[in-house]
């Protein structure tokens, strides 16, 4: 399509399922197609892990061998959270800022709600604070699955991000739907659906701790739209929804600004 | 002001300091006029844990004493994060919805980008979600400092809060100026400051470790605007920032609906 010969364009793979996942396989063979690839990502699963970063304790990196096939893509784990992947990789450890960064394939949805607690979005999140074009993929199921129609998907998206460029601040967030490939009906553009875990901390209590909770949560969704993102997924579409990291309420700043604020200072 | 007599406010205190800081406890007194005040927060320090949750590991709970003259108030310390202290308190250890819930007093700015990474304004985000009014009050120094004249500001701008209750969806990011409180110029209404860090990480070797890293960062505002709570803080002015959970860039999908995102797809 493009008569000049241009550089291969230099892609960091990330995630927060950490570096031996499935997931993170897929992608990396994805983007092999698409250009140089380099895989920063912890060495531990990292979920829920939401945008922490390390600031006091030392991160340690450790060359990683993925697979025979992409043997020739280097490699790093390192003992941080996803948003300290990005940082420590543009910083660092590539030999030039990545063409894109690309997060995922994450093993389960992050949609709706979700995208608050996610480190595979945080570290799309981070890449674009920086100035880099950056997308998470997540795969909408928890069970073992087949990550080769959500590669092929990410191999799609990446190369048409590539070619366009985001908008400034924008960081693309795709959730595909986990049935086969030909079961898939298209990609649609949503938002975020609104959406919250309703939980129920199981309260229990043991000699050595005292009393402890264990976490149990069931994701509601309080959306009906039909633009949503939890719903496209639904449809079996496969969801991008584009999400910022400014979380001014730009809408409220006038009506707030005609509050009296000090009226109750003593 | 209102003549008849209404039940005290529940107010939930937390914070990502821990329980033991300073200014969770300058906080504490304040709300301790306000109503009634549960304090859960975590037992250790959890700065730039961002909106991290704890799903898998159990979650202890401890009573804490606070101080003599706030010893009537119940106090827990956690095991968790920001955020785990919100939902569990929420589920499970207040006896009712609170009020509203009240994160800090924040050693240290959350302005600009570092909401993003913020444990303080997390919990309130989390509380928010769940359609409790909430509010994360920062003092700006990291050194040893005076809380009360932001305890002061947190006291009234929480009873106006409780009086008018916030737009739904938003949580707000209170930022005060570490002078002195008859320097204090007033309350504005601000965005977030276009910012972000420019990171060194320092790199080590050790016969233990290997290679290893350690993170340095600068804070760099890139934004002039006079409408940021960078320039507000700056000035002398405590700042009052919206913000929200819908990440969203509702602007972007009118244009990102019109691209043909299966165009490269095999």
């Amino acid at each position: 399509m493009n008569r000049f010969v241009r550089k291969r364009p230099l892609i960091l793979v990330v995630n927060d399922d950490g570096i031996s996942a499935p997931g993170i396989l897929a992608l990396t063979r994805a983007m092999d197609d698409l250009g140089d690839v380099v895989v920063v990502a912890p060495m531990e699963q990292q979920s829920a892990i939401g945008h922490a970063i390390t600031l006091h304790d030392r991160v340690l990196v450790q060359s990683y061998h993925v697979s025979d096939d992409v043997g020739h893509v280097r490699a790093l784990g390192i003992t941080g959270t996803p948003a300290d992947c990005v940082k420590l990789a543009l910083n660092t450890l590539l030999p030039r800022e990545p063409d894109i960064v690309v997060s995922g394939i994450n093993m389960g949805a992050n949609t709706a709600i979700n995208v608050i607690y996610s480190g595979t979005v945080s570290a799309a999140t981070e890449s674009s604070i920086r100035g880099v074009d950056s997308i998470a993929f997540s795969l909408c199921t928890k069970e073992v699955a087949d990550f080769e129609p959500a590669a092929k998907y990410a191999k799609a998206i990446t190369l048409k991000v590539l070619r366009s460029r985001l908008p400034r601040g924008i960081v693309l967030n795709v959730n595909i739907p986990a049935i086969p490939y030909e079961n898939i009906r298209g990609v649609v553009v949503t938002r975020l659906a609104h959406s919250r875990w309703e939980e129920c901390f199981v309260e229990k209590t043991d000699p050595e701790n005292g009393t402890y909770y264990l976490y149990k949560g069931m994701f509601v969704n309080m959306d009906e739209g039909l633009d949503t993102d939890v719903n496209a997924i639904g449809e079996g579409y496969v969801s991008i929804t584009p999400i910022q990291f400014d979380l001014t309420a730009h809408g409220c700043l006038g009506v707030l600004g005609t509050w009296r604020w000090t009226e109750h200072l003593g």
